[in-house]
């Protein structure tokens, strides 16, 4: 049994099994989970996300030592590799991060891969988040591997999501960017030295120009506008900043922290800080509602019954549409 | 209201009408989608994944074309995005390829972009490539973007699994490649002019050295292996080949294709055929049954006493979890 006060005075050994119980889903874990809950609501979640190759663990690396260094917050790092669904990977990270990061206690690292069923991913990170948060770990980065659904999903999670570029990783690449750009709060340009980096600064101001039609002038973004492209908008209106970095010589970050500062103040200013939170405690309860009303059917139908309902539809007797409804219509009670 | 003679006509209007109801999750399409399924159940369902920017369009395109000129077989594609999730996209590459495809009606192509909520795209997408499956084609060509959990998800609807390399894309995205390397059946390497090309080669062989101990010697893949390792293993065991393409002049295409007709082969003698249906058809039912029962649940609670029990959660004065508990022990009733 984990204890809650283990958890609030730092004890990393209680944290990593209660994130185990987390991960694995174990009803033990659910006391502390719900005591742990009435604490969180405190961290600023960080989503770094973009395609492989482009340095974004480094990146997560120097954003964590500088917040160590500059403001002595203490840092979680949830890295999430849904890449690795059979082999449950996700364990080189680790220990790469062990020689820069492990001996400082205020930096908390936890690997997470995929498990269970479609959606599993997301929900198990945002429960790993809300632990980190209620731990005491204001600044929680949740950095994730690739550019498809899940990462979207999983960016959805975060108060301010980053989408880490690298010059040269193909111009072909561009117009799949287009939706993931469509989540970014702040682009990063990450091994900014590489030959190309222009090119790539110019790509992406095209396309959020094509996203965003209020940003007129170049020089304007990463700040609050208060003014649209018709001059009549006066909500506080969010244009993604470009920043260049060079994260394996920390190059760059003292900017992209300045910049993740002034995205909070955003949030905060227009609302969306409570509003993305909302959205996001209201889809974890739906999500929770779904697996238990399907946990507690499948123990009420007997096995035989909905084995025999499935081998029907194995024959292409019967629809999957048409099995649902006769078990919900109590075809095997 | 499309009646299902249309469909099995041929008449293109009608599907594409059919396919609309499934993405937007039209219960007027159920009754039509009950009956096709007992149709079906006959199509080689073949998916194709891999990073952005190693050609996978060219290389469905070079398929079909194939398959259309060497066995009349019909044919559909279903080009899945699951990187554009705000702007419902994917819309350029059903332009490029009507040019090659769109006047053959042995030919379909569909576009479907990410709606709705987790998972939801993998279900769309199985439910699509059933309809086209009892529409009488008799390849069905599911091509996803990326490389993250989505992609593995759409895989698993597949009989057969072609991952997509080109070279050159950056040594450091191999490791993360591990991942998406279990799912594979077939491994392309695309863009095989491309220098590098032995290099990727030797890699992909690394790998799948380290995948599959069996794999003694390379000149057997892409064979129902009987012996492994250890010399006692009497199962049929598929190794995945390698084959090298140059999908925009189309070589490589018929050898392609004769490694998919054998792993079809491998797949129908080995029973592993039946089990991957079972498999998808499960996991079908299984989704229907949680966003049945969801949508059950909600309709049966009162609104305002459901927006309150929010509220609370919003406030950090009830965990999601309890939240949901006090909700299914009838609080709002």
């Amino acid at each position: 049994m984990i204890q809650i006060e283990s958890i609030l005075t730092g004890d990393r050994l209680a944290l990593s099994r209660l994130l185990t119980q987390v991960e694995n889903d174990v009803p033990e874990g659910h006391a502390v989970l719900n005591e742990l809950f009435l604490r969180g609501g405190k961290a600023h979640l960080i989503g770094v996300t973009g395609a492989p190759g482009t340095g974004k663990s480094s990146l997560v690396n120097q954003l964590a030592l500088h917040y160590r260094k500059q403001t002595g917050k203490r840092v979680a790092i949830i890295a999430v590799d849904p890449t690795s669904p059979f082999t449950g990977g996700a364990l080189l990270g680790d220990r790469v991060r062990m020689r820069d990061l492990s001996c400082d206690t205020g930096v908390f690292i936890r690997s997470m891969a995929t498990r269970g069923s479609l959606g599993g991913l997301a929900h198990t990170t945002a429960a790993a988040a809300q632990v980190l948060d209620s731990a005491g770990y204001e600044i929680v980065i949740i950095e994730t591997v690739g550019a498809g659904q899940s990462e979207v999903d999983i960016a959805r999670l975060a108060h301010t999501t980053l989408v880490v570029e690298s010059p040269g990783l193909g111009d072909d690449i561009q117009a799949i960017k287009a939706g993931i750009l469509e989540i970014a709060d702040i682009l990063v340009i990450n091994k900014s030295v590489l030959p190309g980096v222009d090119n790539s600064e110019r790509a992406l101001h095209g396309m959020l120009d094509l996203a965003h039609p209020s940003r007129r002038v170049y020089q304007h973004h990463g700040r609050s506008e208060t003014v649209d492209a018709s001059g009549w908008n006066k909500e506080p209106v969010w244009i993604p900043p470009i920043v260049r970095t060079m994260a394996v010589e920390g190059k760059g970050t003292p900017e992209l922290v300045d910049a993740i500062a002034r995205h909070a103040d955003h949030l905060r200013q227009s609302g969306e800080w409570t509003s993305r939170e909302h959205a996001r405690l209201r889809s974890e309860v739906e999500a929770l509602i779904q697996e238990s009303l399907a946990r507690q059917f499948r123990l009420s139908v007997p096995e035989d019954c909905y084995q025999s309902v499935l081998s029907e539809v194995f024959n292409h007797r019967l629809s999957p549409w048409s099995a649902v409804q006769s078990l919900l219509d109590g075809r095997c009670k």
